[in-house]
């Protein structure tokens, strides 16, 4: 194909705010272009490689079974409110209405829609299991969109959805999928992860993401340095070691700590390690006032909470002090009803130090009766030293509420954890009857009972993939294709068009390698020379072959992109090079 | 591929709601599935034909240079609100916002988009020509969808734009689209025709249309029995015979004609032809008030009308007595600066009737003083007789706003026009510069000059074309598809699955047909041979291999789903038969 009939609008010099490298060269390279915030056009080279990785899912998920087609990209709201997404999604959701006041949203997934289809064309487990899937834009309202393909408004996603009557027919499609997914970004040329993943706000038991390492990630992977074990930092759990306390337990005493601002203080003043001393949120989890305990040192992981109360919504609550109300007897009158969860570290905790209002909420919500608290004085600007939550508070619920921290001993009790920034281009879940519950959707099973269908969902972004890849592959003088995502596979550069032997011979290797099955990009532009080396660079790629002053002895330069190496072969071998080059690269 | 593992919901009823055959059939068949009023579902049966439909425009589009992109679908309103659409297509636009309060459209077309894309990326004519395609779904808010994929919401369309800096250069594009546009909808194999077109709405000067003759189609196509004369009634002409009349001009007279409620009545009592009245339609043209004149027999073409004022908008305006103010001395105040116009038919009468209020407004516009009209009086429930408009009103201006009608004359004089009903499945314009003018998209030419980009649009209606094949090609079985797009080219069929020769066998061809590169579907489901036979005919893939009793002496029944045609075959003859049957149908 000849450049000069392509639009493909390189520029020297970086774009204004463009941050990611990604950005930076796919916009200088010409590929993308920004029409509004987070919402890009896919010029035709940026076409050309999404089709090709089209191609590669096509084909790999075809070979699952997995058959495609497509859903409208408008929703009705009605879905989303049986399923609860249309309040728990957020502003992130766009939303209309058509001309007869129907609300609808821009889907940004589609389990709802499929589900309502299967709902209407499947009734018995005679006609499962079945795996559709789609490519198809994707609609989600950023706040800040950035990093370009990265995070956008507007994106090419995969979704496939599969349903089945048993949990072996979904382990079996997910175990298919997880493999397809392998393959896929293997042939795609990707650099990747393959971590447990956060379920949380899809629903469902088990999930797994592939994550792209990458320093403008978004995401924290965490792996451990002497096992297999990966995961998001949002899932990422530890080994507990409680260390077992030689101390003697103290009684309960009240202390005064009005001018203690944080954990820091209280430790300081009381001369202990931050790590006795309780930290207490009061969160709004669906509405339900929760308060979660964890020690001192820790970080709460929200999404471990979240998903610990299969909620829709989390939120900070104001403290306490605020949600109480302390009543003219100096006592504080709680919201009924509030639950109280605690962090695994602080099972063994001996010996610790809690705030008064945290103290009164547990004693509330425990039922119990302790010595030395006194829930009729005012506790605001107090603690309690001696706090020891196994003899204190033996019926106490405890979880993994917190965040691992890098050095922490991997779950599998091999190796520590380790932290690296990664771009999520793929995620598998296990739904189960997440949707088909809450949407009706039930079939007839071997017995002849209704039952819920069981759901998984697959996940690729596509369009994420071109930033993915560049993050990991390009150079500062421009991007490098992998060869099986390129947006062609040979760049012919006659470098001087008007040169008639330059322009025969390049029109010539280009109609032969596009006979052999390549598809090639013919420099036809009379620019000069330096223009035309600096866009090929840019454009990155993986062959190009440069015509010179040596046809006139019939030899060329073959160069690779990737190493920058270059060969000079005879035209009558250039084939043969270019087989060997295409193989290897 | 099997077909358990594909959802195909067939149905053994006609589906509620369905008028259309192909919006039935196509549901039937479980090719699609309605999700909200006017948004469907492709399933996996309908989007291999639109698979099949896009390889065919693509292979044809890249042989012309064009080149593939794709364009966000969320477009900024005020790319439209600079060119005036905003505002002119009304409640059919998908309007919403994002969360900082940004308006947006879905699109319906590109046409701004894409130019708003040209003028940030290309300022010299040295990269003109460009032509860019995307594949898309389009979005269209209709007030009443219908016929399933005819009429629809959400649609797949192909929209293509070239770019050209000279009007030759446009030109050949267009020209070599046309030819595109051409083989795509043979090798499709659809019945269709290239009609002159409406440009209307796009803008630009030239257009045509390609229409796919149907019962159930929304637009008439007008052509010539004589001649290759053919256009949709929007636009078709016909060839004016003004006959000369031999009659006495007579001098304008006031008659009463107070019970008068139409054109029949004022005939009848003036004992005239209806020929021989005038209609006077006064219209609202982009807030101009406009008078038409035709002649009594006519009807008005608001189409030609439109795009004579080359206007955004146009509708009926209250009547002329309505609109102007009847003064206590009996005169009639009208509006100032009403335009006049009348159609060619008009320009040649001799002693036509005219109502007075008409007459008034044309006395106004033209600035004529005319014996016998008095102004003065009210003109209401009177017409003038005696009305020779080439005499009373020399500077009229006219043009062509009818209708045609059946039976006229051919404006290439050969044939007399007939009507007949098509589905529009192609369009494509020359957009000139209507474009880059409003969103000052120009380019330096040859001489350093800054001109406006020029501009042709070029669309497929892809989802629609499975409507327009089937309303051509199913029938009382179900669907019948054309090779080229068929889901598969072969359907292989054994009567009893549990059979092992049957299932054995069928396996065997499906795999060796397979191999030579037909794609084939295997019944593998255990259902009844009724049950499969009504399946196989309603899906309507070409060729269906049947596999029962005489496996044992190795024989299948091939059977054309076209003509019902069936052959009986020696398996070892099976390649060779299902070879010639492909190439021959």
């Amino acid at each position: 194909m000849r450049q000069s009939k392509i639009l493909i609008p390189t520029q020297k010099q970086d774009p204004a705010g463009a941050e990611a490298l990604s950005h930076k060269l796919l916009l200088r390279a010409g590929f993308i272009r920004q029409i509004s915030a987070g919402n890009y056009a896919y010029l035709p080279l940026a076409y050309r490689v999404l089709a090709r990785i089209k191609t590669i899912i096509r084909e790999e998920l075809d070979r699952t079974d997995a058959t495609e087609m497509l859903l409208p990209t408008m929703i009705p709201a009605e879905f989303w409110k049986k399923s609860g997404r249309y309040a728990a999604y957020g502003p992130e959701l766009f939303r209309l209405k058509n001309r007869h006041d129907t609300d609808f949203i821009l889907g940004p997934t589609h389990e709802e829609t499929v589900t309502e289809l299967i709902k209407a064309t499947v009734s018995s487990y005679k006609k499962l299991p079945l795996n559709i899937y789609q490519i198809q834009s994707k609609y989600r309202d950023e706040d800040r969109p950035r990093y370009g393909l990265l995070r956008s408004r507007e994106f090419m996603m995969l979704d496939s959805y599969s349903f089945a009557a048993s949990d072996e027919d979904l382990d079996q499609t997910y175990r298919a999928m997880r493999q397809a997914f392998t393959k896929i970004f293997d042939r795609i040329g990707l650099d990747y992860q393959s971590i447990i993943g956060d379920s949380g706000s899809m629903g469902g038991s088990d999930s797994m993401e592939f994550s792209a390492p990458a320093a403008v990630g978004e995401d924290t992977i965490v792996y451990s340095d002497n096992s297999e074990y990966a995961a998001n930092l949002e899932m990422a759990t530890n080994l507990v070691m409680n260390k077992k306390s030689h101390a003697e337990p103290q009684s309960l005493q009240v202390v005064a700590t009005a001018n203690c601002k944080n954990v820091a203080d209280v430790a300081a003043l009381l001369e202990v390690s931050t790590d006795q001393i309780i930290k207490s949120l009061l969160y709004d989890v669906d509405g339900q006032l929760v308060l979660v305990l964890l020690r001192g040192s820790q970080t709460v992981n929200e999404n471990k909470l979240q998903n610990f109360f299969n909620a829709d919504r989390l939120q900070l609550a104001d403290a306490i002090e605020t949600k109480g109300q302390v009543l003219q007897d100096g006592t504080l009158a709680l919201p009924s009803k509030m639950v109280v969860v605690a962090d695994e570290y602080v099972h063994g905790m001996v010996n610790g130090v809690i705030g008064a209002p945290a103290m009164a909420v547990i004693v509330n919500s425990q039922g119990a009766k302790l010595p030395n608290v006194d829930l009729t004085t005012d506790p605001i600007g107090k603690h309690y030293t001696g706090f020891n939550p196994s003899r204190d508070f033996p019926d106490l619920q405890y979880g993994d509420f917190r965040m691992v921290n890098e050095g922490d001993i991997s779950p599998d009790g091999s190796g520590v954890l380790h932290f690296t920034k990664g771009i999520e281009v793929g995620h598998i879940f296990k739904l189960g009857t997440r949707y088909s519950t809450s949407l009706d959707a039930t079939i007839l099973d071997e017995n002849g009972r209704q039952q819920p269908v069981i759901m998984g969902c697959y996940g690729i972004g596509v369009s994420r993939l071109l930033s993915a890849v560049t993050e990991q592959q390009a150079d500062e003088n421009g991007l490098i294709w992998p060869r099986s995502i390129a947006p062609f596979d040979v760049h012919v550069l006659p470098i001087n068009i008007k040169d008639e032997k330059q322009r025969t011979l390049a029109e010539q290797i280009t109609t032969n390698l596009e006979n052999d099955g390549l598809e090639v990009l013919l420099d036809d532009r009379k620019e000069r020379a330096g223009v035309k080396f600096a866009d090929a660079d840019l454009i990155g790629i993986p062959i190009r072959i440069t015509l010179g002053k040596k046809v006139a002895e019939d030899i060329v330069e073959v160069k690779i992109r990737k190493t920058g190496e270059t060969i000079e072969t005879r035209v009558d071998d250039l084939k043969n090079t270019i087989d060997i080059l295409a193989k290897n690269i």
